[in-house]
């Protein structure tokens, strides 16, 4: 656990200015995981308003995640505020019309990796304190959970800050994640929970022989398709209240035969299931197995959960949240849970938690980019929140 | 068209042992397609019967293909003994416990690469003539007709040499076929028909996308798992009078996705048919290509019909045939379909045909072999048949 110091932070920098703040970030090239400079950047802009800074790395060698803990203030509630400071990589950079971590503005919109997911929201979070601060807090008291590595495998970030947190008491009452959730304008959609990720992997043995005998052959291809004809035969469920239907895709299929009158010795299928609320990856899983227990009694099942579906009930917070929205954008969002996942899966499992950002459209993308404006509209949405709720 | 020589006969050479001239083609090694010695050695053996000779390579370059066509005598019936000289490769010399080109004879075994498919079922036939020879034909004639690659493509021998002999008047009254058809015993198999073989390769185009959005998706795997299921469904018939049911067996299926979350944008699948004489394959490739438009409409589906079913119903010769077969061996065997193709597809559309040769069940292996005692029970098989319809 190291100290930030704030040497390096221009003295210029009006850290209510979320635009200022966002370049200043995203000219850090922070690629997964990130190196830790931003995040020491970060912690610097945070101490400036009066944060206690904890850096948390954990991991060792190549594993080894910055991440970071800030608090402001003791009292409840305890609102913390979670995202992270990796990018995914730039790709081909020539492909991009502006530099990847040049930060330039053009015609009002910022552009560079991490602009939306999630430096800007990071940016309008830390100007919404800011402007908070300035205007005189609350009795509240506010966090940060900011991790390295949440574009990579998420194993030593947010979940090991989770651990620490708990054990130093520092849960949170509420938490708010700045990942990007509206597709395409400001305002739209807020996500109160994700589907979970299953990926299973399935090898079939069986007997080689000419395809003229099958009867003396055992064709793994035929009993991989019975397995999956199963486990396709029927809709996993029809969705619930506030969950798309789950979703089983098979991904791939490799026997690798270019043979015309060999049957195979082994067939392999990969497949992945987005699952709402209704499962739990240890029960798909299960019957996963039993399929092939069934259809394909020599086949190997691999089953890998990356990540438990989970729901956050709306209450108090979220109404705050939601009229802090509409007065900003006149937009009344939609309560969500589609998409891909972020670590608000972890953090479910310790508070209630929200996901709200800025618009997602070009993330992972070349170019990617947000509008000034937008940033502007977000830092008075999460100012207001934080109003709202006696921060 | 070059006729051959007796130049390099051993003067010695008893032409009525099968034996003595099986040794001498299995050690001309003529791995498929036969360079072409042994059938000149074939030739000179039949010119010293009598026989007039005629060597008709077809084909050019790597494909040239020696074939032969012999016959003696111009009256009918006229019957055909059709094989072939070409033989799969010995593999790894070193797997063998005798030489595969050396014809060794341990225990009234002989081993060797074609011991049974086929040198030793030629000799057996030239060993049979040799006997009629000795004792007086018939009124009738006989002719060989004696590819060199019917072990591969198979596209320049026994069809060309057919076409040849239908421009010539020379289409036989009844054709033999001396490949090995009996599974274990001498005398327990003859075929009488083979099955069709079609070999389908079917590419379904998908549109790529992320597992977690597939509605924006078109996952292909998904369709060409639609399509096996419609081919897969239900059997393509139980069976006929003297044919097993048709075979359908999936032998590959390839996408080669290793992202978990990514739909592929590609699915390939092949898959070989054996059937029967319910079917044609042209039949079986629109039905193939009706499923995957239904489907998948985006597939694009490759049809190869490698070989029709054909069936000949046993008429007189066959009882003839029947009739020597249990005479040497005290055998009543099974008229069968079974297996794979052979060349006698070719010759089904121009006339009567079965099959009937050595135990099969060494071929294509390692120690290929073939008892000696075996190929004097055939050659005198050949010989009673021979007698009794007239030759």
């Amino acid at each position: 656990m190291t100290k930030a110091t704030s040497g390096s932070l221009p003295a210029d920098l009006a850290l209510t200015d979320p635009l200022g703040v966002a370049r200043l970030l995203i000219r850090q090239p922070s690629v997964s995981p990130d190196p830790g400079e931003s995040q020491h950047l970060l912690g610097a802009m945070l101490e400036r308003l009066g944060f206690t800074v904890t850096h948390l790395p954990f991991g060792e060698g190549a594993e080894r995640t910055p991440n970071l803990f800030a608090r402001l203030g003791e009292g409840a509630p305890h609102i913390c505020y979670a995202g992270h400071t990796d990018v995914v990589p730039a790709g081909n950079e020539a492909d991009w019309t502006h530099p990847p971590f040049a930060a330039d503005v053009v015609d009002g919109v910022l552009y560079g990796r991490g602009a939306c997911d999630m430096k800007g929201g990071i940016a309008a979070c830390v100007a919404a304190i800011a402007r908070r601060v300035q205007s005189g807090v609350g009795k509240g008291s506010i966090s940060l959970l900011i991790t390295g590595d949440e574009e990579g495998p998420a194993t030593y970030g947010t979940q090991k800050v989770l651990e620490w947190m708990a054990v130093q008491g520092q849960i949170p009452d509420y938490c708010l994640v700045g990942e990007p959730t509206n597709p395409q304008t400001l305002g739209e959609m807020v996500k109160v929970g994700r589907r979970g990720s299953l990926n299973a992997r399935i090898v079939v043995e069986g007997t080689q022989g000419h395809v003229a005998y099958p009867h003396r052959a055992d064709n793994p291809v035929h009993r991989l398709l019975a397995v999956l004809a199963v486990l396709r035969a029927a809709p996993l469920d029809h969705g619930s209240e506030y969950f798309e239907p789950s979703s089983l895709q098979v991904t791939s299929l490799d026997v690798g035969n270019t043979a015309t009158n060999l049957i195979p010795a082994r067939a392999e299928a990969r497949l992945n299931i987005r699952f709402n609320d209704l499962h739990t990856g240890a029960a798909l899983g299960g019957w996963i197995k039993t399929v092939c227990a069934q259809h394909a009694p020599r086949a190997q099942v691999e089953i890998s959960i990356s990540g438990e579906s989970f729901f956050a009930p709306p209450g108090a917070e979220m109404a705050v949240l939601q009229e802090a929205i509409t007065s900003v954008t006149g937009l009344s969002p939609k309560l969500d849970t589609g998409g891909g996942t972020s670590d608000a899966r972890f953090i479910a499992r310790y508070c209630p938690v929200a996901e709200f950002g800025l618009v997602g459209a070009s993330i992972h993308k070349v170019d990617e980019h947000a509008a000034v404006a937008d940033m502007e509209k977000l830092t008075r949405i999460y100012e207001a929140f934080l109003k709202g709720v006696g921060v």
